[in-house]
């Protein structure tokens, strides 16, 4: 079940339950204009990935502001996109299992839909499932490029995937799929753009043989928040796969110092003070289940000198120096904090409540939270 | 919006898709049954803890196995029990703002309800609320016996509170609120032992005081899974208020050589290896948004030597030695996972799946997940 959202349009931003999730529409759309400056003059497509929103309106507007389709991870986020009128989408993972894939070749019939393969099985698996149901579906080889995680390794064990794609009667052979997710997260500019030149030219060597054989990629994929500056400017990438860009985090924040290419924080927890009762400490309604701690713990926004300390499960400390900043927060007051990792944030909630100069003005369901299957 | 079942009644296990949340039946009822037989001749009475679980299934299970009532940290989570017929509920924790307070006195018609505050402004804002809506609530005083969170000091703070409480027309005092969330935690029994023998002397002496006012605590609430037999010891606590003894974690595994009290891990993460490129290691289908990391990494079940080494939002990688272990995963194949910490990770699905003897025997709502406000 779905709980009742936490607040209604037209209500002041302090009205709203807690922990609520909170877009930030002024910065939100800036966010979105920013990315669509920076790629216009590239030739490069923008291809934004929903895994950060998990949501078909956030898609929609991304789609006014230039973006020429969706990433997802899972299938049933493929399925949430494509319920909410998404008509061009791209699973940029493996998916292996009977049921998925069947599932995902399902919605064949509802958009332009691609997939990932990193394994001659898969592509099997895919093939007896798309002739099955009279679909033919696109698919791109993923190639490992530096993250160790999925992916072929570039070169010739990627040129056979794709041959055997090019000879089915029933797939496409899109391109390649090569995004270094371990990049995003380097804490220099220079780390992220050596990962990066690395990863393009084990991409370009691939790309060249596969022309070789013949095989035209219509797609070179990957880049995300933290690096697709580096992608752009490799040449080799026709589409730019961020998504954290649109909301950004702290983890990314700490790599830009504050910035990250002109993007502004457009993502809060609105929490509450519930208990106050010792000197320079304070408890918020904002633990675990709200909160993604695995990238840091958040930020407290706008409060000089008040740290987020420790979460439990459904408690958050907050501390600061009493001496110094005396009774920085008080009982009942509503906070800002900025999560440390906006993607698995945001799957912990079933609704966006977007504001606009501290009032509400749209509510929107998180339609793809828990998506994972 | 919810998804679609993982499974159904009647499939077998590995038919699931995955990432899903398993429940084994028969260790599920063995620790409900462990804990009834360890609680029995004490005299003292189990009001499980909700906050693991999320299920008004689970509660009633519970309840026909001894349980006399349910925690919960959350309104949203008292709603979802109550509409449930759970009739009678205590909320572990501080509810501040007026929406929620509404909330809850709401529910107060429906079923037996407490509360616990500490703070006198809550006291006044509850009893507000309750005068409103014609209502008498239940409350417990709060007293921090050891973990520097939520709770005022014992002895006269808690005294003063309580007498404000007592003489509401609109409140009940039912008692004190005991609960050190932080000995739950500690790696040695010693250390627990030591943690809660310190609270419960702080929890005796505010007993005292509050009887030398003519005050009676009906309930002297606390105790986790970790530290419950300390409390039962101690003499002093009515109420024990487990939650993760129905299901175990890696964590509470970790201090209790692989068992606690007797109790089984009966929660497991069921997921697909979805990408095997390279010797001595491969990829699940389980990551940051399926499995809480908040107390350590899952732990992979029924499989030596195999490590779950890492996870990203959608993916957890497995590592094993190559040269002792060969193939020790293979492409395709599903895989139990124990989860590092239950809570978070019920937190993050729709539904359970309940398996017996390898076969799905139940598919239950998570009905109170993302009941964070």
């Amino acid at each position: 079940m779905m709980h009742v959202p936490p607040a209604y349009p037209g209500m002041r931003e302090e009205e709203a339950d807690t922990p609520a999730l909170i877009v930030d529409l002024d910065a939100f759309e800036a966010n979105l204009d920013c990315m669509a400056a920076l790629i216009a003059p590239t030739g490069a497509r923008l291809r934004a990935h929903a895994k950060t929103h998990k949501s078909p309106v956030i898609a929609h507007w991304q789609r006014q502001r230039g973006a020429v389709g969706q990433c997802v991870q899972k299938v049933a986020e493929a399925e949430v996109l494509a319920w909410g009128g998404i008509d061009n989408i791209l699973v940029t993972n493996q998916v292996v299992g009977t049921r998925k894939l069947a599932r995902f070749v399902a919605l064949a019939g509802m958009a332009e839909f691609a997939i990932c393969v990193d394994d001659i099985r898969q592509i099997e698996a895919l093939e007896s499932m798309a002739a099955d149901a009279g679909r033919r579906v696109g698919v791109l080889v993923e190639i490992d490029v530096g993250m160790n995680r999925c992916g072929v390794a570039p070169g010739a064990p990627a040129v056979l995937l794709a041959q055997r794609i090019a000879r089915s009667k029933h797939l496409i052979f899109k391109g390649l799929q090569a995004y270094h997710g371990a990049a995003q997260h380097l804490r220099t500019p220079d780390a992220r753009e050596t990962a990066i030149g690395a990863a393009a030219a084990l991409t370009v060597r691939t790309v060249d043989a596969l022309r070789e054989q013949g095989l035209q990629c219509d797609i070179v994929g990957g880049a995300g928040t933290g690096t697709f500056e580096y992608e752009l400017q490799s040449g080799i990438y026709t589409e730019i796969q961020a998504g954290s860009y649109c909301f950004m985090d702290a983890d990314y924040a700490r790599n830009h110092g504050g910035r990250a290419a002109g993007f502004q924080h457009a993502l809060f927890i609105l929490g509450t003070v519930m208990s106050q009762t010792r000197d320079g400490a304070a408890v918020v309604d904002v633990g675990l289940k709200a909160v993604a701690t695995d990238s840091g713990l958040p930020l407290v926004a706008n409060r000089e000198g008040v740290l987020f300390a420790g979460a439990s499960d459904e408690h958050g400390t907050l501390r600061w120096d009493a001496g110094a900043y005396g009774q920085a927060v008080s009982y009942g007051e509503k906070l800002r904090l900025i999560p440390g990792h906006c993607d698995p944030t945001v799957d912990r909630y079933d609704w966006y409540v977007g504001v606009r100069q501290g009032r509400v003005e749209a509510v929107w369901p998180v339609a793809a939270r828990g998506g994972t299957y």
